[in-house]
């Protein structure tokens, strides 16, 4: 029972994989169709009406003492990234389920629905967020059209796993729904430098990405003297340490440079052309914009002092987003009431909840992730944090209780 | 005749290709049998016995007045580089064919060899040099076991061409051999940005290649704030510009960082591991030797301060070579014979000259690389700068007459 519990069910899921060496589950995979399986049980142990959506989401319903009532969501996603940890989006549904078998069967003044997202890392399609599209209700037909490796379209895989593409409205987030909760874990490493167990997220940062190239001249190594080189490397370096310095004094922004291929890449040739990735996250979207600008203005600046050309392409500009006030309020309640400091943060990684924010309030409760460590095999979460984060979800859940009586 | 001859025998020459697009020639490739095929026939209506050596060397020997006496070797190599340009290497045979040409049948009181080297560039085995070092006696068994990308060693391509391994010892160098001059592209900028036709090689330089690591952490780039990271990209890209710095500040030295991987290598993930290239030369070994030195410790140091760890692997390490002093100024005095301004300089490539220096005298006349253009289609010279080194040719030829006689 409890966190143990919760923590066990993860390791469990963790074993349904796509490849053998390292965890791998992709949408609708034979490795989800398990998950669900499993899933689905431990639901109908625990009371929750369940139901396998148009866009394979699994959701389950624990009615209310009354219907019709308002309905809370709480959920998370079970697809996983290749060679992925345990608790990863897993923990957020496994979770929640543990929360409402706390309830012993105890009906509640309004209903709550547990969603396992079929798909946010996007692994198969190249597209994320197919799950929680689905449910605000943005799965566009551009998007059912992308195809996998093997060429086959996110329709089909729905077709083909049994379900039928055309009752994708039924997938629509109920009516009632009033809130959408997601526990997760936090994939950085703030709450471990902080020591402390759990965050209550704020907003989810926005993000800019943009393709950069730098356009010197290739040239022999050993024939061509220093002072007559427009190395497109050397130039590219600069602008790498000049977005460093600019993130590191501008509060709450992260910039990185994360891709970089020189060309043509041999040991004995002189960088003619550099092409870097830059992506620039902030909370708030203004700041994200300003220092975008700035840094491809240092690019410009490094590049023309050398003779150099450079050039940017905008890949996404995706916005901010902020949680719900009075929901991040109820949280921040709870986790005092459950004995934890409240520290609030915004998320620098996208979730489902960003994507429910168009349609409802929504916030997220992380718990630490030790050494900051995800998308890794020794991604983990402490069991004295799940225990925490079950009292904060229980506090949470009197907190509505006590007003909608 | 002249100089327009010679670029034309090269234009028809960069047609021998075994790619459709782009100029590729190999070692002992059929592209390769067309071109000596060719160049027999030059070197024959030139009046030079004509042989191919063991190695794939084409070889043809401009008998002397009398024998046996004292033997000149020009020569240079006729395989290239993929997507090659027509004159690297191959000019230099072209030049010579034409120089000796130009004598009109007089028999001098030397003989003279030009070789066409079958292999410099090393694209088909990954290791350069075969046809010289066949002549300097240093084509070891390790190296004749080597194998290509279909699995076929030097010595079962020198059996498929048609001729006997067991025979190398017949490439060797003529005892008579007494000096190797080489003409070739200068393959860099200095002589175009000098507006200079020609100069003469004192040295090959020093080479040190070294394989440097970065060993950060990985991290989500949105979930990690910049003070928590241990960026490998970042590191990296400070040492990059040290490296710069310092080379741009060391007379003679080139350092170049031509090859870069970061690692996980994805847009929205901090680096955590970077792969990069060190290529250090210079004209003196010791110089070499300690620059290398001072650029590993700065990586040391820059990557220390960040937590980050570093990693070298010295690749190679290839001495300078001094050229014969008598014979730079024997022909340093012909090119001020033929009218052209003396200009010394190193040579920032290996040559098959470096490789002949280990058993005679050896230098190189470099032609101005128009742009520093080379190992690209566009690799032009100019028929003036041709004409130049002709002429430069004859008075050295005149030269070593006067002193033979």
């Amino acid at each position: 029972m409890g966190a143990h519990r919760v923590i066990k069910r993860c390791r469990t899921l963790a074993e349904l994989t796509e490849t053998p060496h390292g965890l791998l589950r992709t949408f609708l995979s034979p490795a989800m169709r398990e998950a669900q399986h499993l899933l689905a049980g431990w639901m109908e142990e625990t009371g929750l009406h369940v139901r396998l959506d148009a866009a394979g989401n699994l959701r389950g319903v624990y009615a209310a003492a009354r219907e019709p009532a308002p309905r809370l969501v709480l959920g998370s996603h079970i697809d996983t990234v290749p060679n992925a940890g345990a608790f990863d989006g897993v923990l957020g549904v496994v979770l929640a389920v543990e929360l409402l078998a706390a309830l012993g069967g105890r009906r509640l003044p309004f209903s709550i629905e547990i969603v396992a997202f079929s798909d946010e890392e996007g692994v198969r399609f190249g597209a994320p967020f197919i799950g929680s599209r689905a449910l605000a209700g943005v799965l566009d037909a551009a998007t059912l059209s992308l195809r996998d490796a093997a060429g086959i379209s996110i329709a089909e895989a729905i077709q083909a796993f049994g379900l039928q593409p055309e009752r994708l409205p039924d997938a629509l987030l109920d009516a009632d729904a009033f809130a959408y909760l997601e526990f997760h874990i936090e994939q950085g490493p703030v709450l471990d430098s902080l020591d402390l167990p759990l965050g209550v997220v704020t907003s989810i940062v926005g993000q800019s990405r943009i393709a950069v190239t730098f356009h010197g001249q290739a040239n022999h190594a050993g024939t061509t003297p220093m002072a007559l080189r427009r190395d497109a490397l050397a130039a590219a370096a600069r602008w790498i340490g000049a977005v460093e310095r600019y993130a590191r004094v501008t509060t709450g922004l992260v910039a990185t440079v994360g891709a970089i291929e020189a060309l043509p890449g041999a040991d004995n040739c002189v960088p003619g052309e550099v092409r870097a990735s830059l992506d620039v996250r902030h909370p708030e979207d203004e700041i994200r914009h300003s220092s975008a600008c700035a840094l491809m203005e240092a690019a410009r600046r490094i590049a023309n002092r050398r003779g150099i050309g450079v050039e940017y392409e905008n890949r996404s500009d995706q916005v901010a987003i902020a949680c719900d006030s009075a929901l991040v309020e109820a949280i921040s309640e709870a986790v005092a009431a459950a004995g934890c400091p409240v520290h609030r943060m915004p998320s620098g990684a996208g979730h489902d909840a960003m994507i429910l924010a168009q349609r409802l309030p929504v916030t997220m409760l992380f718990l630490r992730s030790p050494g900051g460590l995800s998308h890794h095999p020794d991604e983990a979460v402490r069991p004295e944090d799940v225990e925490a984060a079950l009292r904060v979800g229980d506090a949470f859940l009197a907190g509505l209780e006590a007003h909608h009586v």
